[in-house]
């Protein structure tokens, strides 16, 4: 802290004639927190979970409110139950259904309430939210909030839980007509990866998954990328179990905590993993609950690389090949609300949640990206119609 | 961020046989913040307002969304409009009515849909809260949560506000039948500190804020306790104008903020500045609307230096100058509300928030503190009882 009475001109506050005195705060909050492979994460052999979010070198929580989505509490509550029971933890689950309909303020305060019957403790008891991304940015959301913070674990249980909302320090929920218009930073103390819960996921959600894969690829990571050409309908389709998928996942993984590493709180607005998340939000929002949140990204990347492409930063033979591989992994490149008026209605809230400009990240090729401030509405009306062509005429276009 | 496939025993991960992928990210959020007297805030030739929250050698935001408490619009609200009209600021007002029982979270809903409806952009058009602890408790918290946070600025028109809530980072809303469940820290970019609004505040709210400053003075500043000792009461009457009330008051915002600069997230729970805090979040709600914060901050600090007394770490002449400036100021030092059975589950709650330890910090003689861990039921039961009989008999204990 600094502290005087200054002269006025120092401060720019007001002078009645007398030294006016103001003082400065200065300080930093130090975060961090951890991501891992925690294979077998309901095995009662395996103490990660009952450890998860404990202090370095002290000892696992003795308490513990367990928030479940009810989907994963069908098919996983009995082992999640017998695991607490098995390393004799005192524990509590409270079962939440969540889908992005559900992703609201009503939902945080079930789960409050769940946290004040339950007594979570200030510091010691790290609640554990275990479900997809709408169920942890909800849980995520209510223990920052509850008491000023709270600390939790994160245990996904869906692809985009796995590669993006489980490893970030985001929480939100949907509010009005606005995605994720209400939230904070607030990262789990530690995220438990355990693949084997794509087993039961459904195709669709899969899919839906490796469209921020296939993000972080087409901006950051061209052997990514290749690897989802590659291999993308097989992993689709194995749920992203065994070797090849594992490799995926973790340079998914890595590549996202590297942009966010420095960027926490993003005072760099120019952040390439918004990359997708330009027009995607209004989208997905004005078609609830028709798209789920990677098909909108998936439609936002699709438009974001035609435009690129027609600014000569993407060659023809890449545009095709990421429609191509956006087609294997079972993702829309097109939707009837790509029309001019909704792309410039999403567009123009960007720009006030990029305070003023665009920083519209683009392609540059493919596994890199450039920032634009300059996309104009007959760019992107024009690349939709590109689109539109390319979807209805898709078993065409798979030859071109 | 460090990331290594690493021996699990490293990470405590489970290890399915393979090398275990885990990766931390460890980084730190810089803030700063600025407190300041601004007298003549409302003066149209004072430009602290239309600059406030600027960026240092930064422009001036052009557009400003206003949320002003309801009483203070009435009083003040022409003004507020002449000096946004005088200086050409693109502006909206949002009157919000303010107190104990509107700190909810319906209320920083309302602010939030006046965000959307002025279009508030992400980083340059800090929103202005003009009002008491309530209000900008609330506005700051819709701030931090509205795109995961976004800058204000804090005008306190009340004497909490001017030397508490508007001084430090923590905002929140009453959950439940909890104070302050759900909040955050995240401080306002610059607070405004403008002593004239306390001309038209009630005695009872000078009062009020009078026991955030005592509360100071007990634990660390022993000059400011006998400045208060001696001209408490003419301090009330005359709304703290002038210049002791000036020192009183800079004396209050520099411990305050002495206090916060290294703890801003309460990382520390022993925390001084929770003097006078243990006992009296249960006992505010649960006489709401009886008891104003202040005045339940008073109690506690009573029922306290009676504790301390009774433990021998103040003298009983102390406790007397101590009980007596509280009367002087004008606040309570019993209620009928300090049971033992409430007082119990008072603690039995702050225990919680304090993760598990009572952490209560305790008085030392006057201007020192220190922090115990071991204070029992009966040790409460009786220092309530001495109050009780004080209480009855303040007319003798003044002589006493
Ligand atoms: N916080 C962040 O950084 C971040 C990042 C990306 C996405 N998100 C958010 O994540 C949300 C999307 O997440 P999502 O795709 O996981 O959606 P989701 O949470 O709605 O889950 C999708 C569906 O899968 C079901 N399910 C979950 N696990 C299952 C399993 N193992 N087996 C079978 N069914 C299962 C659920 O019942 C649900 O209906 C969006 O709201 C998005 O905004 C947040
Ligand atoms: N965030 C923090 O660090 C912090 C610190 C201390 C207290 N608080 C909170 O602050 C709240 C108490 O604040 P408060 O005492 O300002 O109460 P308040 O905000 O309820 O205001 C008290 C009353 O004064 C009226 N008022 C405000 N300014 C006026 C003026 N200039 N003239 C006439 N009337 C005016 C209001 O209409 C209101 O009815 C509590 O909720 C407490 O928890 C927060």
């Amino acid at each position: 802290m600094t502290s005087a009475p200054t002269s006025p001109a120092r401060h720019g506050l007001f002078t009645s004639g007398e030294p006016v005195r103001s003082w400065t705060v200065s300080t930093a909050k130090p975060v961090r927190y951890e991501v891992g492979f925690a294979p077998g994460v309901l095995d009662p052999a395996n103490p990660a979970l009952a450890r998860a979010g404990a202090p370095a070198g002290g000892p696992a929580p003795a308490r513990r409110l367990l928030v479940v989505e009810s989907t994963v509490d069908a098919l996983y509550g009995e082992r999640i139950r017998a695991y607490c029971a098995a390393r004799g933890l005192d524990h509590a689950v409270h079962v939440l259904p969540a889908h992005e309909r559900l992703k609201t303020m009503d939902a945080v305060f079930s789960v409050v309430e769940a946290m004040d019957r339950f007594g979570v403790s200030r510091r010691s008891e790290p609640v554990a939210a275990v479900g997809g991304g709408v169920l942890m940015d909800v849980v995520g959301l209510a223990c920052s909030l509850y008491r000023r913070s709270t600390p939790y674990v994160r245990v996904p249980t869906t692809l985009i839980g796995l590669v993006d909302a489980g490893v970030g320090a985001k929480t939100g929920v949907n509010f009005g007509s606005y995605k994720n218009r209400l939230g904070s930073y607030h990262p789990a103390a530690q995220t438990l990866l355990d693949p084997a819960f794509l087993r039961t996921l459904d195709r669709r959600h899969v899919s839906n998954g490796a469209a921020e894969i296939l993000k972080m690829a087409l901006i950051k990571d061209g052997a990514l990328f290749r690897l989802l050409e590659r291999y993308g309908a097989v992993l689709i389709a194995g749920r992203f179990q065994g070797g090849a998928a594992r490799e995926v996942l973790s340079r998914a993984v890595h590549g996202m905590l590297q942009e966010l590493q420095g960027n926490l709180w993003e005072h760099d607005l120019e952040r390439i993993v918004d990359y997708g998340h330009s027009f995607s939000p209004t989208l997905e929002m004005r078609a609830l609950p028709e798209l789920l949140h990677g098909e909108a990204v998936c439609l936002d990347m699709a438009l974001t690389t035609v435009i690129a492409e027609r600014r000569g930063l993407v060659r023809p033979l890449e545009r095709r090949r990421v429609l191509a591989t956006m087609r294997e992994l079972g993702l829309p490149v097109w939707h009837r609300l790509c029309t001019p008026e909704v792309l410039g209605e999403a567009l123009a809230d960007t720009v006030r949640h990029r305070d003023g400009s665009q920083r519209l990240p683009l392609p540059l090729g493919i596994g890199r990206a450039v920032f634009v401030d300059d996309v104009t509405p007959d760019e992107t009306a024009a690349a939709a119609r590109v689109l539109r062509h390319h979807h209805e005429h898709a078993g065409e276009a798979r030859d071109a």
